[in-house]
């Protein structure tokens, strides 16, 4: 096989060629203070499109609940292609009905005809408060000025990267870069988080999916390769399943979660496709998609409403993925454990409790949990077989840490898994308790 | 049917007739003051016991990791009688191998052997610290003086009460008292609870049930009824599933969670059966356990880790039990929702998200949700079929207080389910975050 050799650029999605990016103040949580961005206000309105037609892929929540945004994107990240992507945040439109619907396909009819473009190619995200209606006087006007504010240079891309934050403390953008057929090709992306989050997204699907999942996370991916609708929805899949879908805050899933790929072809590649001799190839795009989302899904926890750890759970030896997976899930939605490590205590007995009720199979006897630095490879066993191996106190030199991993192993098949999470801080509670 | 006439007493376990109870301190913590309960060292072991051999019931965690003494008691409550439950705290002898499993059995040993009464008849339940083995030599100069310390005034029953608790900040007890076959029948309780608080609760299995479950919690319910011993199993399993398996706490399940019950048919009513000409007075025995049951752990969740606000949540219109069950604690559980109800914020939103990512089925726009004083018939509905229905200020009214119900009906079948529940504070983080 090829080896993958891409590397991170600086930029996002303003990095591979043929894209723009763009945002304004609209005042969309109705703040009232009328002064637009010049005084400051935090852009609430974002605008990414390409300058041709792109194939599109998209990951969406798996809740029963689902925002009107999500709905028709959904249905349009389905087709072959589209264009451009509108975010706004500050309001979920979600939870609001019919007219909630209207307002979201308006947003998209309004855009499509200011970029002279099919509506069909339009997709729309929101996030911020549910079962409010959008401030549509406001939007109207938003859209209007931010299809004048588009730009190809980095600092646009920036810029809609803050439009789309809520409680966010910082933006969050990566791009990575690598050849293929002697051309260069780049993949960039943007995205928020920060709570309700635990995403479990998959293309189409709105029944829950075997693992609980919550968050409003939005990310928009923008690439120049060449790839054919099918195979980018393919890879996209793949990438989400092995970043956003490993992560989780504090276990709530949103009604708005997206995640949504355009590639529009200007790297001038040889199309990608799913066909077998196109393996190496799709490979290396895979392996740099993989990178671009995984770094995302972590800026995410990082960022996450009052983390002030980030946490790695692997667990192995489990009968099953999905048992490790529900193993994992498990320990790192349990508040007692959550709480645990934001007073950087290895309380290895919380994490023992919560894989006993968890739906993974079990046998006490058997259980490994041990500790070690972020991405070491030296771990600090607190358990083997069931027995408690090391003192706490050693296991406190890493648990202190901003980062640490977590091994645990069930001694009772393959089955493997890693979630990605963090600490429950009394700054968590504070920032989420109501007005 | 019979109308049921059971009144509230004082008093609790010693409220039945023939039961005695009695605690001491013996620094099961190894706080080394070394200063025995004289110098006001809370009390650390309980025993309860009867004067003669009494039916026995239990109903134990369905954690698959399972402290030692739920080990020995599963087994000693699935018997016909027994006669005394020793309870220490501050320790909860589970992750302690073989040589846990060794000391929880040398504690019944010399209970019994002091009390001159058979091995098997004395059960066992412990509470505190994972993962660290007893003080044996603390525990059985312990066991020497509680059996020495045993005696029938309600006094006695209140130290117990108070030995047994962990975190808690106040002692639980309850008692009723109800007519029989002329004669006056009693049934008391003690319980603690606090912190990894969702109980689900089975006679034997140690496989999670279908709902998540988690807690120490620790109950010991005592009757002077004359009940057989198959009767008196089927009574408790119903009043643990409408009580403490109906409260959640953090969500997180305990490897300690333990009811037992002792009918020492002192009262001299005719006994209980299962026999089907005994259901209406089955039924009258049944209502008054169940009422002591559900008002222990209302007490469970009003005195829990950092508790500000007890919420009752109300889902009725599933199509199932195991769909409104689903919903009920996809709520009760969610930290948004949670964190919501801390600051008095009546968010539906937040609602509405954690039923969607729920495993019951629902319809977004059938969902009705409602606020209520505690136990009050007057519903404010914030949404209505999926639509707005009222200004979140005048929810406010309600969300403010220390009580209120929810009220959630998903329209689409019969199926009902109440969870108990409360808010998650900064305090719990607090309490929680290690030492």
């Amino acid at each position: 096989m090829m080896k993958s050799n891409f590397k991170n650029i600086s930029g996002s999605i303003n990095a591979p060629v043929g894209f723009r990016a763009g945002s304004v103040f609209c005042d969309i949580k109705k703040l009232g203070t009328g002064k637009g961005s010049e005084k400051g206000d935090k852009h609430d309105l974002a605008l990414v499109c390409s300058d041709t037609p792109a194939a599109v892929a998209g990951m969406f929540t798996t809740s029963q609940v689902r925002a009107a945004p999500v709905k028709i994107s959904v249905e349009r990240a389905a087709r072959k292609s589209a264009q451009a992507i509108l975010i706004n945040s500050g309001n979920a439109n979600a939870c609001t009905g019919s007219r909630g619907m209207a307002d979201a396909l308006e947003m998209t009819n309004i855009t499509a005809r200011l970029l002279e473009i099919p509506e069909e190619h339009v997709l729309v995200c929101s996030t911020g408060r549910i079962g409010v209606q959008l401030p549509m006087e406001n939007v109207r006007g938003g859209i209007d000025a931010v299809v004048k504010a588009l730009g190809s240079s980095h600092e646009y891309a920036t810029q809609a990267a803050e439009a789309i934050m809520t409680t966010d403390t910082r933006r969050k953008e990566t791009a990575v870069e690598f050849e293929l057929d002697g051309r260069s090709v780049k993949i960039g992306g943007i995205c928020k988080g920060a709570g309700m989050i635990q995403p479990g997204m998959s293309r189409t699907s709105s029944r829950p999916a075997a693992t609980p999942l919550h968050a409003t996370m939005l990310c928009v991916i923008t690439t120049d390769a060449a790839v054919e609708g099918e195979a980018l929805k393919s890879a996209l899949a793949c990438a989400v399943a092995n970043s956003f879908n490993r992560i989780t805050i504090d276990g709530d899933m949103s009604t708005n979660d997206s995640v949504i790929a355009l590639a529009n072809g200007q790297a001038g590649n040889e199309p990608l496709s799913l066909e077998a001799g196109d393996c190496e190839r799709f490979g290396i795009f895979q392996d740099a998609l993989n990178q671009v989302t995984l770094e995302l899904a972590k800026m995410i926890v990082r960022d996450g409403e009052g983390v002030s750890k980030f946490i790695t759970i692997r667990v192995g030896g489990a009968e099953s993925f999905a048992d490790a997976d529900a193993a994992a899930r498990s320990v790192a939605n349990s508040a007692l454990v959550k709480t645990s490590w934001c007073g950087g205590d290895p309380n290895w007995g919380r994490i023992m409790g919560a894989l006993g009720y968890s739906n993974a199979r079990i046998d006490e006897e058997s259980v490994d949990i041990g500790y070690s630095r972020s991405g070491d490879a030296e771990v600090r066993f607190a358990l083997e077989f069931g027995k408690p191996a090391v003192d706490l106190e050693s296991l406190k030199e890493i648990t202190v840490l901003d980062e640490f991993d977590i091994h645990i192993n069930l001694n009772r098949g393959d089955g493997e898994a890693v979630v990605y999470t963090c600490d429950l801080t009394e700054a968590y509670v504070d920032f989420n308790k109501g007005e």
